[in-house]
């Protein structure tokens, strides 16, 4: 990591009435000027988990230290199955025991699953607290920062409850990478090089000139990919907040991704290998359907072999997979619809005859 | 009740991007008119207690019959104490259960408990589904149809879980108050005098002329008087929709109420009681700082009397009431701020010396 010490990314993320900005840059955890301008309160309180907590913890109460009288720490296992009713309950029970207030601020230190559970926690506590959300993954970092979704899981589905709350601050700290394995930092790239295809052929390109950079975690290079894809999911946000089919592009490859996840059961594929094998089939289905040349899948494949993503679906039987993708949450009325690439930089929400999708997942599945 | 059978009066809540009416009128529930224009979706659920359920369910499954597929519903035991993490599990699990999705609408059919719970529910399910409110009690018509106010309480405070949503539609039928206690609806009529003093000094004037005809439930007045407190409330809301200062006048008589409220012991004084006394306390400072003249009391007290409701406050001790009015959520940093009346029509928040309370408080306290 080097090169980009101190300095600092800015996209503004310009929502009506709720206006943030969102610091991109390697340090930016410890540095007390990441937290100016965060409402002023008597009370900081971090929530994090017990991965992240131990690494990054210190470093952040240090930068929330000249802001705040009191800061006050929570931490939750790590994973998944802590997104949870219990997981909520306990921070809500934490807040009142330590006699958070209205003005009180919540920090989520953590990947998806802290953001999205320490946004919700913020959402509904006394009607909504304001937020500084630290991303300390990848994916967190280009995904869920921008778009004010925040949920909870429910045995029967993920994200079933939830709000959408913006955070008051991002801070991007690109130094987490390096405690990040190399397997969630590629899966966080799945997600960079969604933007390209939906929204900007140029970063596309960019992307396909850079992802060796990308790979050595070359610290410019992550901080100009993280930037663009906050500015396109801002821009896709911004013009459809509450996700109609504008905002769908931002499944591209998830239709399928979500199908392989599930048949493989939770948590065997990372969500991000999951959607990177996703694109190369909604690509491809793209290219079956004329609205794009052979040569689209070839690059795309490349470039997503290249961040050492899986481009290959394991075999779950072709029935089961239509299935699962049939049961898929954004499937309306059994008609499964694909986002799906018509112009370099630009989708399109779209069914397709299912002959055609079955050819698809037969040519990128393993034997 | 008789008059107004089948005629309704309008008011149109206009907030930025959520614009919604409510409709006052008799005989409102078991009209398919009523719900005409709510948002089409397959399935409606409608949440109910045990006590309003066997009354008034039917009608209201009469009234949505024709605009909906489905119609399922839940009823809850009824009662504060059901405004709890438990029940909101309970609507969620059901929701699920039943394959509820983005589209289903939520029915309120209750008293501010449904109303407060199912809004709530709607709020967080899926990120946020329509709901309709149909408030069957009269403090529920005229105080939380109005401002979007959700929550659940928590065992260490009222209310500390929830969210700002708005509804789509608010039904509100007078002739639910057929089967509302004498005391309930008297509760009622606190909340609706409260508008008078501080927003509407002909609406005080109204409200003291016709007071014998909405105590015998005479439709006309009723609705008049309904419809008054809504566009009241929805006009001090519309200008601050996040709780301010402005919004923070709609707290007259609530600071000595809440010292009332929970000095006996929260269920012995009904809120409405609590909050009828308080105003008397709350017109009494206003005179002694001068802001009013002496008959302001005379005339509030004697029109509050004749609502059926007590003007002098039980004899909890001096000292413990002042202790309560400083826990009060709404005092900040100990300095206690009354919601207080300079013009007939005008509220003012400001604190005031603590001998002049402990006398407020002692010359309208039972002996």
């Amino acid at each position: 990591m080097a090169g980009l010490e101190g300095s600092i990314a800015l996209v503004s993320i310009d929502l009506p009435g709720r206006e943030y900005d969102i610091h991109i840059g390697s340090g930016l955890l410890g540095d007390v000027q990441s937290w100016r301008g965060v409402p002023a309160a008597a009370m900081a309180v971090v929530v994090t988990n017990e991965t992240v907590g131990p690494l990054y913890l210190e470093q952040c109460v240090r930068g929330l230290a000249p802001h705040f009288r009191r800061i006050e720490t929570i931490a939750l296992p790590d994973g998944e199955a802590f997104k949870s009713w219990e997981s909520l309950q306990k921070v809500i029970d934490f807040l009142i025991a330590r006699g958070a207030d209205r003005k009180t601020v919540l920090v989520a230190l953590g990947g998806g699953v802290i953001g999205d559970l320490t946004g919700f926690a913020a959402a509904v506590y006394m009607r909504g607290l304001a937020f500084v959300q630290v991303p300390t993954t990848l994916l967190a970092q280009v995904d869920s920062s921008v778009g004010g979704k925040t949920a909870i899981n429910h045995p029967s589905g993920k994200n079933m409850v939830g709000a959408f709350h913006q955070p008051v601050r991002v801070i991007s700290d690109l130094s987490c990478f390096e405690t990040l394995s190399a397997r969630e930092f590629s899966a966080g790239l799945a997600e960079v090089i969604k933007y390209g295809p939906i929204a900007d052929a140029q970063f596309f390109e960019w992307l396909d000139g850079n992802i060796e950079a990308l790979m050595r975690r070359d610290a410019e290079a992550l901080a100009h990919a993280v930037k663009r894809s906050c500015e396109i999911k801002a821009d896709v946000v911004a013009k459809d907040e509450r996700e109609s089919d504008l905002r769908a592009i931002l499944n591209f490859g998830h239709t399928f991704g979500h199908a392989i996840e599930t048949g493989v059961g939770y948590g065997q594929w990372l969500h991000g290998e999951a959607v990177a094998c996703g694109m190369v089939m909604a690509a491809d289905l793209s290219v079956r359907l004329g609205l794009m040349p052979e040569q689209f899948v070839t690059k795309l494949r490349s470039l997503i072999e290249r961040a050492g993503l899986p481009v290959r679906a394991p075999n779950i039987g072709l029935d089961r997979f239509v299935e699962l993708m049939r049961l898929d949450k954004k499937a309306e009325a059994g008609d499964i619809r694909f986002v799906l690439i018509e112009q370099l930089g630009k989708a399109v929400l779209r069914s397709a005859p299912e002959p055609l999708v079955r050819e698809v997942i037969a040519a990128h599945t393993e034997a």
